[in-house]
């Protein structure tokens, strides 16, 4: 029996006549941007051939139904605690999640993950040509085999061994960093964000990295029912294809997707929710002449929830302090005329801070909800 | 305290400095087409000043709530079992209504239901001027009392007092269709389709009209959270306003969504369905040299689940008898090469029925879904 | 046709042979406790007959589909805004409800609200006899002559107009107090909690309340999908029946659910947690001798989710320091042994406060949680 | 890091102090009868130590999740396509697993499958002592070895290599049932019920099983979020230990639950209908003397629906012709008096059969819902 139709196989509907197989994947909208796409990506995921527990082609089919586009499947090279039951070389991992990647559709980047105390810890090489030579004693060794190989390094959870608010930039990692060695840093590894790492980044250049590093299935961590997600890296590519998301990775086209906050530069989060959000123009058009109370229908159509935060509104005009446009769904924003003997100004809009999307370790988007106000004046 | 405002508030966010209320609507999406807006409507509903069960506000609510874009109040004109207890005239519950729709941009028609027993039973003229003068004891002089007054008149439930399958065609009905009085019929009403009808409407050119005949409040027969909705008239006007929709209803420019199934003329139910659905291309290059089974997303952007048939697929290769590509999902279509030794056609494609998209009582729409094969030909 | 069926049916099911209706409804288990029944009940309700959205009958067919087991309507005598409208006298809202009730089975109470400014407010009489002689001028009449039918009555939101936290006992209550015609006062209504309503109620041996004072379809101010529900006034009481209910009203045999959190007297929220909470004995033997962590499966069949907070742990034993029992699910306590060079003690308990069971508006319910350790001395 | 700690951890709760684990399991209530327990096992499991994608661990706590009690992995001894990969010996699996059986309270019990083309086709043996003495060319010798060990022993999927409707018993089933060494019969192997075999169970007293067969994630094939889950075999047991599950088999004390249909003897389906139900005496009295419409509140308050068909009612009542009493719902029988001049009999009962408990391949469980009937010659 194909041991793939028995993995991906959903549901089944029994028919006289035979077989129908459905399989059906809940679309994780993030719009594209720029003129790019944006795909959804995990570079950091484990299989049995390391210390997860799942079997490598398990990865890509979790990947297609969560509705990623490109995953790196990254062993420890020194970290194997199952070696006695399992045998097999460092690339056998990616052979077998490459041939259900083809089937899906899905990217799969060859890749590996160099296991070190710390400093320095641990580093993802992805884009690797062959994982064997890694397996050396010598950290810094592997790090260099890698980078000869054109393989792009980046600093995993760099708070390890502790959860979070740990991290420490030392001599090694200045070294490797120096080296051309170090090309981004995961600022969000799991359950855990890294303001340090955020900072490093946009100070010296480094690509924003955001990971599952999933051991289990990934359901035993993420309720996709509820809307959770894996944390990724979203990059924003020309097409879907090993060079484009190199090409991103190396210019630093990426953003990070946690925990229902996004991370990265103004120009993306910035046009992400642009082009997330539809507001009917008539809707702002507010006539607080006939009635002292107007009705505005925001639609978000992506899968991320934004958190509005009132910054300030036009004077005489009540607008709700929080707002949340929730994913997916359409928003009522209600305002309000809190004076009938002064009438607000006619052009206003609406000052709000998007709590969820993350400039820097400090700063958030900002946005403006324009209005345009009908009153006695304005006649 | 302003009742509103009770009425329509779903969540409060209690925080030390205020209140926060928030409301949500699930968006019903049914795309736009041929640069007519979709708009969606019930021009049959009932409130308390008839035999409804709610004040007239709240069935704007409720619409608001539900996301359409256009009601009318179709409170009968001869009965009235609450009239002991609730006194006012025929245009009371349009002027109630009225005030919500400027609130929250639903567009209210003026209506009434003119009620007698079959035949020719109940007819609905809607865009009428004033409802008090059709309080006569005469059917015949009622419609036509509301034909001068500009409405638009169609002859609800065509099967009553059968809940279905017992349409029938009266002279009556002649007698009002060749007066001019007669311009579209209710094909759906609640709970029921009527066949004949439909096919009446094909072959006189009546518009088709859907409706909720909504007594209690909505959610007492429509479970939204199961994606459950009323019956609806899909209207394709230029504008959500009056004259835009009485254009569209006098031009016959409607469809009817129903439980689920969409019911209209060709050119309106096959641009539905384009609008509806995304395929990357690249998803439809199958690979049957390096594999033989392909995995193709099929993205459905819209509201409606469509249910597809298979017709036809090339010879040598094996696809679903059934596939549903259901409501805001990406639904996976699964293709397989059945015979190694022989390789399909290059160019094929995939012949479906649409079960749920009506073009008559007995024919469906049908579609093709295009695939381009990569076999050893092909080199 | 029979207006009922069509408010209440919810499904419908075609066959070729006929009809089926289908109506479900979703439990919300609170238990009983100490030989009562636990009913759930809400006195505060309007209709179109005062300031409400629906007709009577919807009310209690509200009741009936969340569960509930006894009502009361309680249109305001003084305050008809619709009263050019809706015409008949003070006793036709209950008429209308209570066909309803005897339909479903619930419990429907004749009741009225006593409306006037601060002080003393507003006052619910239930349990009258006839509504109609309470429509004077004078409100202290009116409590009178409710008290003299053999009225319960109690005083509603007592911070109104301010929604909260304005709650102030002055004179005219003190009187009201004093002749005997204050049984209770609502410490909750609709999205509102009294803290000071409470210690009143304990201090001065009066009942405690809590309603939703609903005016437009309860669907529109709780979303039960979520498992929100409206406040209620639980009723510790031999038999569904009104003599039972007054009965129980009189003895404050009565606890209040808001907003997930139950406010009562300790001996009742005691009872009930006891009996919502299930726990294999095995469980609770903590095995650390071979191995350092053990799960404790907690069964909560309530539809309450109990939000626990440690207070303190064995020494030795790590326990999670919040933990929410979720309504009709299994919990699962994670308990760890955090020093294996030390063995904590054999018997053992983690002790928890409820921090949503209220006994008074500071103090909350504490509840231990027995262990069994096995420990190396243990042999 | 403690690796199971990672993969069974749902949620985390960030707080200044610390972290909480949060886990929840949806209980799957089936309830206990006749003094035993109702114990959820599913005796037919795969992982990466044969052809199955997860290691042995994951198979516990999927068990746990879904609220499982008992399982045995049952990796097959000839069929090891990773056999490159993954070089542990038979026993290998169990160990593995049996840790995490204890941390969680998963009785796990040790197994191998049996791997043979039909006939005889494939056997499980549970309760081996040693499954590396199976590993011979000879499937004779090795059910032999199986039962010298005494394990028990079942044909698995006994349709294959067909999926259904090719159930054959050769000469060879009959040998090893004639040896003493079948014990009982898969009559449900994952998607698919085996008729004959159920038939042959009953005819030649073998216990019944029903058993998920999983090789991917169990995530993969079952949505527990819609209510489904694997099959299994219910066991009813004096405790949850192993000498009590292997008392029950031998004694064909079990019942097969897939796809939503009970599978058993007479006595334990209708013991777990009765225990299932709860029907409030005063629903059942039904009073059509004030009314003619009667609804009875039937509270399921098992995690099975039962799908009721009527076979009968007293003359001149109406009852639904379908009924589905829903999993943990309260469903509301309507029952009508359908002539108003002639009353029903008083005392009355409704006869349903329930479509999803089968007593065999063509029998199902019928039942009466008692009603007392109030007509005017009951006065």
């Amino acid at each position: 029996m194909n041991i793939f139709l028995t993995g991906l196989m959903i549901t089944m509907c029994f028919s006289g006549m035979g077989i129908t197989q459905e399989l059906y994947i809940k679309p994780f909208n993030i719009p594209d941007i720029l003129n790019y796409k944006t795909l959804k990506c995990d570079f950091h995921i484990h299989t049995i051939f390391s210390d997860g527990k799942v079997w490598p082609d398990i990865r890509v089919y979790e990947a297609y139904k969560e509705d990623l586009d490109a995953i790196a499947i990254t062993d420890h090279i020194e970290h194997r605690p199952f070696s006695n039951d399992v045998k097999s070389d460092h690339n056998r991992s990616y052979e077998i999640a490459s041939v259900a990647g083809k089937e899906t559709g899905i990217t799969v980047i060859k890749a590996a993950e160099i296991t070190h105390k710390m400093p320095p810890g641990h580093f993802n090489a992805i884009f690797l040509k062959d994982s064997n030579p890694l397996d050396t004693a010598n950290y810094m060794a592997e790090i260099e085999i890698a980078s000869n190989q054109g393989a792009f390094i980046f600093w995993n959870h760099p708070s390890y061994p502790h959860p979070e608010n740990k991290e420490l930039w030392s001599d090694v990692h200045q070294l490797i960093f120096d080296n051309g060695w170090m090309h981004g840093i995961e600022i969000v590894n799991s359950k855990y964000y890294y303001p340090k790492a955020h900072q490093w980044c946009l100070d010296k250049g480094l690509t924003m990295i955001g990971n599952s590093d999933i051991h289990p299935p990934i359901t035993f961590d993420y309720d996709f029912q509820k809307g959770e997600h894996r944390p990724m890296t979203l990059i924003f590519a020309e097409e879907n294809n090993k060079k484009s998301i190199r090409n991103a990775l190396d210019s630093q086209r990426t953003a990070v997707i946690w925990n229902g906050n996004l991370i990265g530069k103004e120009t993306y989060l910035k046009n992400i929710f642009k082009n997330s959000i539809s507001i009917d123009h008539s809707d702002t058009i507010v006539d607080f002449i006939n009635q002292n109370t107007a009705f505005i229908k925001i639609k978000n159509n992506s899968s991320i929830s934004y958190h509005l935060k009132l910054l300030g509104a036009p004077q005489h005009i009540d607008a709700p302090k929080n707002l949340t446009l929730k994913a997916n769904n359409i928003s009522v924003l209600v305002v309000k005329a809190n004076n009938n003997s002064q009438t607000p100004t006619q052009t206003a809009g609406l000052d709000y801070q998007i709590t969820n999307l993350w400039l820097s370790p400090s700063e958030r988007l900002n946005i403006k909800i324009p209005l345009l106000v009908l009153t006695d004046q304005t006649n």
